[in-house]
């Protein structure tokens, strides 16, 4: 039973965006006013529900509900695609009897063409009568495109601290996410929108923080192709319904529940990555500091050399080194280890000797791979989650608008 | 018929290095000294015949000869590596009647294993038999890996300014190029490996220069996948052969011959990619200055979705755009124009209508496409040439190993 954070009910509608006969138009609603925060692409060309998006926060940190559309994008559209963007938020605004202003946009699907706001019209009868009907599966499934499924993730907390005991405190706070990514960009295709909603009571300010924390060590730390959407969006939504309150005091809790509910998303992402077999989970420690570290991660990830070797289950370790070489990170080469699967198979700057092909077959046929790094370089440290390049990556994205 | 510059001769053998049966050892050879340059990869793993050939440059602009070798990279060996590269040298230089210290080493291959010398000692006997029967065709393809045509380029220099006349000036110069390379490393595989070879006369300084500009426009800047090699090398021979002499009043002829050898045989490494079937040249202009141009268009040719697109002959903008846009470069979004084959598709930001899908289709049945973008930042300039990403890549560097 996925547990459903006070205060907020989900409705979705197919409203004919995409071709397929599916809902693709998903609201999410709360009774009363979040505190409302957000994380956008940092592509400099901005679909204009980021646009809209960013500029709402700005003006207030406050929202009661979320908007996301699968099958227009709404990228590359100019003045006329952000005027589309407050149409449909005045029409959702008046269906769902929420002013315009408080319902938060994102958009995913084909870049360029303008919004159809006459599907949006047709659709809102339909919204209306809705209202509130749909589980919280049902609208991770309204916001996929190329995702083969749903990608919900949830935690709860019970502050040791005991918060003051207002009126309908339960003394459980929930935290529910989801999201929707199989790729990392796409222009066509396979945006990255997520969603985290809480009952706990939060002011928007830490709130925002906790949200781009959480974002930076989970979203921002995967890969599936080294590609950034011009529509990435994680909106964060906090009702205060459950009565538990957060400060700066007790707030670590808070923002564990919500990166581990971002980091499993995360992992959904790469596991559902378009055609990948495998999620590897790409470790740099001893760089000289994180920012080498994820230079030198990024560099492994992307490769790929590497990500099509360990598709053919092979830990090639002269492919791993060779990206990190040519990584930009600073170091000794004479000072590297490489370990894949817990067994170290570079010391050094050297291979190790051993039938490393024999130890690592059972691992090499596992989805989940880990690769340990250590540069000898320092203290800095960053973690990875990339997906391998496969034959079926290549059919996807081949042939994806024929 | 392909010219030869004066005074090189070329020999092959088939020492065992590769489990087929062919050439994989070749020998360049000049019959007096030669100004030498070389230019090397900027992996910080560096193979041993790449630090061994530039300590001997450094200690020397002077040689007679070039070693290469397929089937053995002599990468990540340590001392020993060093060791046994330069006991080739002895062995190769004794068999053809050099100085060991005068002889420049490549090598491609696994990385990883040590060199098998027993091998290296068998195939002596043979190569000085054989010094100078083979052509410089036989050559190109003894160092092939998976290459599949052997990569030769060409040109003539006549200077306007009259040379003095030295005895046997034949008041022309040749420049001969030869390389593999069909991915833009491997560890593994296929290492970009070069040499131009040319009997014009010109001081070693002067050489190095031509070299490291000439290679800068046209070896780095082609991609196939983003990753460097730990034993990418291009050696620059100069003989002084023809006695048509260059200093710096008149290197200008001898530098455009070297640039047009350079990028033929560039072109051919684009046009032999690993699984390529397109040759796509990205020309960027109008950002700030040349590394952000440089930047947006690696942006562009490495992106696996943009490569994939064109694969699957579709020019999808939305893709290009969006790796403009995430590629570091700065610029205005509402400034930038994309044209693909000729035809503008995308103009200040937003894409131009028309039935862009029948226009380009002839197009993009071709093998060569050009896209050429404006920033509408600045002067900048770059163009690089990349492959497209295809089934064929995958399973060339999925199944390498087995």
């Amino acid at each position: 039973m996925i547990p459903v954070p006070k205060g907020f009910t989900f409705t979705t509608v197919a409203a004919g965006f995409k071709k397929q006969d599916r809902d693709d138009l998903a609201l999410v609603l709360c009774e009363s006013e979040c505190a409302a925060a957000g994380v956008f692409t940092t592509n400099l060309f901005q679909a204009a529900p980021v646009l809209v998006g960013k500029g709402m926060l700005a003006k207030s940190p406050r929202a009661r509900a979320v908007l996301v559309n699968a099958g227009q994008a709404n990228a590359c559209t100019g003045q006329p695609g952000i005027e589309d963007c407050a149409a449909t938020l005045v029409m959702v605004g008046e269906a769902a009897g929420v002013p315009a202003d408080a319902v938060l946009p994102m958009s995913t699907g084909v870049i360029g063409p303008r919004m159809d706001l006459g599907k949006w019209k047709a659709a809102m009868g339909t919204l209306a009568e809705r209202l509130g009907t749909a589980t919280a599966e049902e609208c991770a499934r309204a916001i996929m495109t190329t995702d083969t499924f749903p990608k919900l993730a949830w935690a709860t907390i019970r502050p040791d601290v005991p918060t003051a005991p207002a009126a309908g405190n339960t003394g459980e706070a929930v935290v529910l996410g989801m999201c929707k990514g199989a790729g990392m960009i796409c222009p066509n295709m396979a945006t990255m929108l997520g969603m985290v909603l809480t009952d706990a009571a939060v002011e928007p300010e830490l709130w925002a923080d906790i949200l781009r924390r959480a974002v930076k060590a989970s979203f921002n730390a995967v890969t599936v192709d080294g590609d950034t959407s011009t529509n990435d969006t994680v909106y964060a939504l906090a009702s205060g319904r459950s009565g538990v309150e957060f400060t700066e005091r007790n707030a670590g809790a808070l923002y564990e529940a919500v990166l581990q509910v971002c980091q499993d998303l995360a992992y959904m992402v790469v596991q559902d990555a378009e055609g990948g077999t495998k999620v590897l989970r790409i470790g740099v420690a001893g760089a000289a500091d994180d920012a080498q570290a994820e230079l030198a991660a990024r560099a492994v990830g992307h490769s790929p050399l590497v990500k099509t070797a360990l598709y053919g289950k092979d830990a090639n370790w002269g492919r791993i080194v060779a990206a990190l070489g040519r990584s930009g990170a600073a170091f000794d080469p004479d000072r590297v280890s490489v370990t894949v699967a817990g067994v170290e198979i570079f010391r050094n700057g050297a291979p190790l000797s051993g039938d490393f092909d024999a130890l690592l077959k059972p691992h090499l046929e596992k989805r989940d791979i880990d690769i340990e790094v250590d540069l000898g370089a320092g203290e800095g440290f960053f973690v990875l989650l990339a997906s391998d390049l496969t034959h079926e990556y290549i059919t996807i994205n081949a042939d994806y608008r024929s």
